[in-house]
């Protein structure tokens, strides 16, 4: 293969976010550019759908923006799309051994010596993710040994409450998509560091939950689709070849040929992937470490959002599953009312293989419980059980379990020849989320430009 | 697809020890079988080469079995082959807190409070690992809490003396070829449970190092391979396609179509496949999280075993690195000499991505701190980095991290349609070792006869 043979000057694997976003800089920056999906929709993570019987538009994927994330407000902006508020208004409820508590604020009227047992130790906590830089975690003073434990085993040797457990359990279910048992320290620290802190991570208003997108997340990856001129749906790459002149993907299409590619696409999902010269054993090593979270989404539908009726935001968090973490996911006029609850990390395992009238019985015993009888009964109901699908391999990104970013940390951007890595697990900044999905995105045709320039 | 168009009654991925005893008990039962092996040779992670200048021959992957280790036992009695003795005469030695020490025995001679600390940690690590049930270590006491640590909290908060807690890492090294911080508490005690206890794993006379294979270990594979009547090397399988009727397997070459199939390569190396549809959440999401160790295993030949005149055994432990265990793996007649030297997790991973030239020079600079200078001056050398290899991902075998054996266990062995899972991985005695493999290899076989019988 040489240079003169390429089809286009770069190829991009995955239309995500990360990999549109990197598309679009290239295009923008005069390459020719193909984009090559494996789904027959563009969008990854995001997908917007429309009910089929009350019509209303929900995100089964990533939903979320906030204005500490600067990478997806700028390219929302410049895509002209709009947000609008999250609802938040009314009380939270939290169910924690075996109470339910009605609070407004952060955090639930809990007995003094508890809140003060978890002030103490989120403070502990958020300190030490002061301390991780977060371009290269495994350099932070202590890396070895806080990447040596899990999260857990730090939960529970510094948490002296019950409800101080729970609630950090409860932070690494609906923040992580897992138990904090399947989570390093180190990356229990990295990860909340991203979003400068636990409440950056899980609060409203100025925070990472503060607005959704009009139209739905989707839109971004549309808009993103729509300006660019090659992108090819239903079109997995299965094999990856290069060379010091270039790159060949192989589809069951036939192979597309650039001087350089982008690979949008989790990690875990290039583990088997033919890659020929093979790659160097750390980064290949790498993609057998990096699991998908597990998190089952599920949306209610109802006539009102009657919970607002009785001074409830639609917010809680719960110790009993099967759904952990709600919120109001009403569209932007408030009706009908939607009831969004995640089943995040153990409990999305409990019920992945079960029968879905099953765990939709569940999930609305789950609502019922927290918001009333008339939960039970919506006028229509959706799920998506991330981990069942095998284009993303579940949400909502990458676990760091223990010795994952010491052992192979350094391999996880570093290009290999002329493949560059994109895609929300490798970014800089709020990784796994869309702000750094845009992030790796821009990051990546950044690096193919400048390789470019370098020749 | 249907039946009638089947080009074998049954497929097997995976040309290893697994796959092609799988093969030999189903063509033994009468059944058509096709091997696909992805690779240009049969054997797997056994791969026995004559050296070039020495004419040496010497196995690059698994090598050792022993008398509790009934299943390849069996095997090597079936196919004609026989076995020699590990050497171990002479003194071993143990290099901890930078002293090193001469020994005969089992442990080497550590002051009186650090061999009561060991003896102490041990027994309390054994008596729990008699707790788990082989076949189903999620159900073990306390099996939650286990999970949710690794191997390495356990460690450091047990052990009092730090040789002690550096042969326990040395232990982690040795036999599960990681670090302990990268293994779930739940997956080091049930795998020490596989070989009953950690002596089963580590000695030689009576135990799992006390025999090698003459002719090397691939030889297995070899004559498994010469008594199938097709084995087609070269020929990886990209897509996995099954209905109620049998399974479509697609390689480059074109489709393979069977009424079942047995998949005998790495978890590891499947996430990534396309199956269509696909696999339950659960049983891909595993696929995710079972990541391979990290070994090199280096081989230096002298003209004879030099250190056999010292008295030494060859045998060592060190703490310090690159090279932390070493064999003597002279050939039966005892020249020429050859000493084996194991680079594990973490020393691997430091090294893996080296020219092989540092890596060498760190290997022998090993060898001679602790055989002395004539270390130095080898007639030959020869390495292999498992991680590199694509088809293998890493060796020794999988490691289950923290979470992985509770979260994931129940699919590790559960059939999915006409899809049946062997390899060392799913093994329910030694699992990992070639013992491991032959035994899920018989055990796939006979639930596919089982379920041909039941239709």
């Amino acid at each position: 293969m040489t240079t003169t043979q390429a089809d286009v000057d770069v190829l991009i694997v995955g239309a995500g976010l990360a990999g549109l976003t990197a598309a679009r800089r290239l295009a923008g920056a005069g390459r020719r550019v193909r984009v090559l999906e494996a789904r027959g929709r563009v969008g990854g993570r995001t997908h917007t759908v429309r009910l089929p019987l009350t019509g209303v538009s929900v995100d089964l994927g990533g939903q979320w923006v906030g204005p500490n994330q600067p990478h997806v407000m700028a390219l929302i902006r410049e895509l002209g799309l709009e947000v609008y508020p999250t609802h938040d208004a009314g009380q939270n409820l939290a169910h924690l051994l075996g109470r339910t508590l009605r609070y407004r604020g952060l955090i639930p009227p809990l007995p003094p010596h508890v809140l003060a047992d978890y002030a103490l130790l989120s403070a502990r906590f958020e300190r030490l993710a002061r301390q991780i830089p977060l371009e290269a975690p495994w350099t932070a003073p202590g890396a070895a040994e806080l990447d040596a434990q899990t999260f857990e085993s730090w939960i529970t040797r510094h948490a002296h409450t019950p409800q101080t457990r729970a609630l950090m359990r409860l932070y690494a279910g609906a923040v992580f998509s897992a138990d904090a048992s399947e989570l390093s320290l180190l990356h229990a620290l990295t990860y909340t560091a991203h979003g400068g802190g636990i409440n950056g991570h899980t609060l409203t208003r100025g925070h990472a939950l503060q607005d959704r997108i009009l139209g739905g997340a989707q839109s971004l990856a549309l808009r993103l689709a729509d300006a660019l001129p090659d992108v090819r749906l239903g079109c997995p790459v299965i094999r990856v070849e290069r060379n010091e002149a270039g790159v060949t993907l192989h589809t069951p299409q036939g192979p597309h040929r650039a001087g350089h590619a982008v690979v949008a696409v989790p990690p875990a999902l290039l583990s088997g992937m033919g890659f020929d010269p093979p790659l160097p054993p750390r980064r290949a090593q790498l993609q057998q470490r990096l699991p998908m979270g597990a998190v089952v989404k599920f949306m209610a539908v109802y006539e009102r959002p009657f919970w607002r009726e009785a001074g409830l935001s639609g917010m809680s968090i719960s110790e009993r599953g099967p759904v952990t973490v709600t919120f109001d996911n009403s569209p932007p006029q408030g009706t009908p009312g939607v009831l969004l609850g995640f089943l995040e990390g153990g409990e999305a395992r409990a019920w992945m293989d079960r029968p879905g009238e099953e765990r939709r019985a569940a999930a609305l015993e789950s609502l019922a419980r927290l918001f009333g009888p008339q939960a039970r009964y919506p006028l229509e109901t959706v799920e998506r059980d991330w981990a069942a699908e095998p284009h993303s391999g579940g949400c909502y990104g990458a676990l760091f379990g223990p010795g994952t970013w010491t052992g192979y940390g350094e391999a996880l951007r570093a290009p290999v020849g002329r493949l560059h890595w994109a895609g929300a697990e490798t970014a800089r900044v709020w990784m796994n989320y869309m702000d750094g999905a845009v992030e790796s995105g821009e990051r990546a045709a950044g690096e193919v430009l400048a390789a470019q320039a370098a020749r």
